[in-house]
């Protein structure tokens, strides 16, 4: 291996890293809201600045090696790899929200028994897993394959505000819970729309072929 | 000029057209609000798309001058541009939000006059117009200044919040109408949000300073 061939590799390495701390800070953040623990969900929130310095730190080294970098196809893997750890960085940032809004519905007795939102929460993450695997194994046709899912979770999160809402107006002492597990699922929808973003970054590094913005439905 | 000179004189041009289309597209969003007015409503939907080509156009001639670029701050400069341009098609899909929203509300009697709305929405885009200015004439002080700004968009967004919540509590029938005005508070917010980003990415290029994730409370 070259010098440059080590140091992509490492950069590879390093996102690798950053995308297990963010699949575990969605495990933690859910965890948080399903056992209802407070300490957990501060754990959660510290843990965030890790991801965020990786994020620099993966900038970094992408910057300094896209002087270095003598083709075209490695121009594409150092540029995806900034996106993707954006991407990330993202996920971290969604299962900090998820946790301080844990944080707020333990204060109160706990609505009814969570069932959608830890089954959305395993579609985004196994999303996620599979897009980061085709990364690693240069597979886009895996990552294609992530990208229809991300319908099923927006339903989900469809489904989840209208029971939400009909919740609310028929007991609105349930008001404040309700937006707290609306914004809940909001996050998760979220965090898929980011694996998504992942998926079509792996299609592009391997098929050299942008497919962002051609199909996928936005939410609103 | 050289060749590479007026190919990055073309890209930041490009940067600018997604940078004003971008604020008509928010300010056409509220407009539609403001009026209740259907059409305008679905021309925002519309002219989305033209952002997320222009997205796809900036990324692949930066990438293209990657490969070209002499010195670290053309780098940095391509780097940053493919970021802006990034957060440019996010503040587009929050206008697209705010679109569909307002179509749902004027479906229903208006619950109150907008006030806090429309300045919400006048402080995102005032954010954002000085950071461009800030890239635009190489100005990282003014960039730097944008930055507190956000704080105060944060805070009308969960005064408004707030007040949601307790007229939802007090009149259930409300309720859909509050949901509404909560997302598109939730977006504006994200607008000052991604005007934050073009001010530390502004920062990053002028100062060489990375400032990202350094005080910026997250909103949750």
């Amino acid at each position: 291996m070259t010098h440059f061939e080590q140091e992509i590799a490492a950069l590879k390495e390093t996102l690798l890293t950053m995308a297990s701390k963010a699949g575990t800070a969605v495990n933690k953040a859910i965890k948080t809201l399903v056992d209802r623990d407070d300490d957990l969900a501060r754990a959660v929130e510290e843990e965030d600045n890790a991801l965020d310095q990786l994020e620099i730190e993966i900038d970094e080294t992408a910057i300094g090696l896209l002087s270095k970098a003598p083709l075209a196809s490695d121009l594409r893997l150092i540029t995806v790899a900034m996106r993707i750890s954006h991407d990330l960085e993202r996920v971290g940032d969604e299962a900090t929200t998820i946790a301080r809004r844990s944080l707020e519905l333990s204060q109160e007795p706990q609505l009814k028994p969570y069932i959608d939102i830890p089954r959305m929460a395993r579609m985004g993450q196994d999303m996620l897993n599979d897009a980061l695997d085709a990364f690693v194994h240069g597979n886009p046709e895996k990552a294609r394959a992530v990208i229809p899912r991300d319908k099923e979770v927006d339903a989900l999160n469809k489904q989840l505000h209208r029971e939400l809402s009909s919740f609310m107006i028929e007991k609105p002492t349930t008001i404040t819970r309700c937006l707290n597990l609306m914004v809940i699922s909001k996050s998760l929808e979220r965090i898929a729309d980011h694996a998504t973003n992942v998926a079509e970054e792996v299609v592009y590094l391997y098929e050299a072929k942008d497919i962002r913005h051609t199909g996928k439905g936005k939410e609103s």
